[in-house]
């Protein structure tokens, strides 16, 4: 760490509401504000809260809108963070919305590639892993398309990248490929953007336990080859230990990049609201 | 927000002991500490704390008298927060004991009414709802009491204003009417008070059900008359959404002055301690 | 207290990594670090956090090691801290590791010994209870060891110091006695070093009861004895109250102490990284 003390966001106060499990996320945004000078309220899970009293999300976000300069939600429900900001009059960042976005993701995700390749346009980027339920997958697809990226798809059958995604980009005149064999694409591409198979999103166990093995990425793979690998955290086994201390592992790093997209972001929009 | 960036109560710690759910009463304090430049430490829930260890209340009340500069206690226990103060020698602020009483939320009641009609004495209020087992109600009729407002209460027969508050409200020349009828004072009163019936206070579900569709409030039966309506928050369905949008709606920012209220409290009893 | 207000650490973030439960030790180094003018980041108890999700305390590490100055672990893995310390770089503090150590409790021990005596060599203390899983006796035998004072280890023949403990002292030419009977030594001690019997060591309920109630220190005990009674808290029932209001009692100080020492702990740690 070389932060600087900064006391830009001194005596603001940026509300949290975490229905989901979260670790990445919410402490990388509490650390964003707190380094900024700022300060942090909310919850992480419904328990302690009024929800547990039967409150309605509208109520609960009308309270932080009267707490809080900004407001940062992660919840169940796709769509939340559109439904909260036509509610509330502070800036609402999405931080997680079901299996729907998760923009901020994006945003350090672009940052990795471009302070690695010092370019995001022309490169090869396959995304790989559970793309049907992944919002950080789904965020990054859209916004690699407007960069100009060349984009593969790499699911299984049951957990492709949605029609409607793939509408959007046709749409847009954003080419993409789709493939099922990590081995298609493997030598060709500059990022393998790996992705968890979400326990949490199946109905069924066993469908889990079927599929999560069938996309693990170990050195074996990659060795030679000129990519560098990245995950959005937390990672099971999708990508094998004996990566992790060699050039290919960015992903820690994307992870500490969290902290200062986060902080551009918080400063950018509490500071221009007053 | 139009807050000004102070540090008045920079260094200084808020100990916050929440032993029951809360949201808007915890966040409101831990907004108004961070906001003055202060921080906050506590737990909110029991569980991840020592007294899932078996330590006793005095024992743990200890711990925040030696870590912090004023205690915030919210537990199920009548009389808790005197209880605590007998034992320390910070500041304690009750936040909720049970079925007692709720102080700090009396204060930004009566700032609300203030507010809004510019005094307090000779308005009629109406307190509706669970007044057995409201702890807001009871703080709030001692105080409106106090200031010399009229008031109704306005209850089922199960639910009404307890003995020992009549009593004293009767000791100190207190008037006030009582009815499980709204639509008796629905035409006469300035502030109509609502409050929700408490689930978790009843220990029979059916009994619950029953009462708590008897005091609906909505649109219908207020529009053409001049009164606002206030809530403590949460509520579940006792205010119809319908009221959100209109002028009657002062629930909302009732909990807004939260913040500045309790930013006074503890601006007042921190600093007078040095 | 009569903290003077501090920005030394502005901007600074401490990790707090607790898996298990705890208050005392969270909260004092919670509050060492707002005092210090810095913040902190982090989950008490696992449930909301990304572990939920699967991820390996590894990974975690390295999270907080991207986004925090410093990392404080409770874990019931016995050398966590260790572990931890050799894949982040960043300062790790280990705040109690199973039935291993805890060697920012002894730190404050020692002070409160210190304080009370002007000296800690040729002092005679008894460690009194939990000998085998407690890891704050642990972590002291070894301290007081090396300042030369005269231990004896008082426990019930299930509960007796550990064998490499024992084993480490005596090849340091480190003086202790034994016993499973306070009496033996309650003439000759300077200080009474009591331990909770902590029910979640125990495997056996039926074990635990019958043990917890076996040293039990109360007045009569120490009536008219020149020493003083320490603990590390959270006590339940090992020190009856009717000592806690006289001048044996140095528990309750001794918590106190553990902010202050925190602080310089802090201080020195995160002040000399820079």
């Amino acid at each position: 760490m070389s932060q600087e003390k900064s006391e830009e966001l001194a005596g603001k106060i940026l509300g949290m509401m975490f229905f989901e499990p979260s670790t990445r996320t919410r402490l990388s945004f509490e650390t964003a504000m707190k380094r900024l000078g700022g300060n942090c309220i909310g919850f992480a899970g419904s328990a302690a809260s009024s929800v547990s009293k039967g409150e309605n999300l509208a109520d609960t976000s009308k309270m932080f809108e009267a707490y809080s300069d900004a407001i940062v939600i992660r919840h169940d429900l796709e769509g939340v963070g559109r439904f909260i900001s036509d509610i509330v009059d502070v800036p609402v960042i999405n931080a997680g919305d079901g299996a729907g976005q998760h923009p901020t993701q994006t945003l350090l995700d672009l940052y990795t590639i471009k302070r690695e390749f010092n370019k995001i346009k022309g490169l090869n980027v396959a995304l790989v892993g559970d793309l049907k339920y992944g919002r950080t997958v789904h965020s990054l697809a859209y916004a690699l398309g407007m960069f100009g990226t060349e984009m593969t798809f790499v699911a299984p059958d049951d957990l492709k990248m949605p029609n409607e995604i793939l509408h959007d980009l046709k749409k847009n005149n954003i080419k993409f490929n789709e493939t099922s064999n990590i081995k298609d694409v493997i030598d060709d591409i500059d990022v393998l953007y790996v992705t968890r198979i979400q326990k949490e999103r199946f109905p069924d166990v066993e469908e889990y336990s079927k599929i999560k093995g069938a996309y693990l990425i170990n050195y074996d793979l990659i060795k030679g080859k000129d990519l560098i690998v990245m995950h959005p955290l937390p990672r099971i086994d999708e990508i094998a230990h004996d990566i992790d201390n060699t050039k290919y592992n960015k992903y820690f790093e994307q992870a500490f990049y969290g902290v200062p997209i986060r902080m551009a972001i918080l400063k950018n929009i509490i500071k221009n609201k007053m």
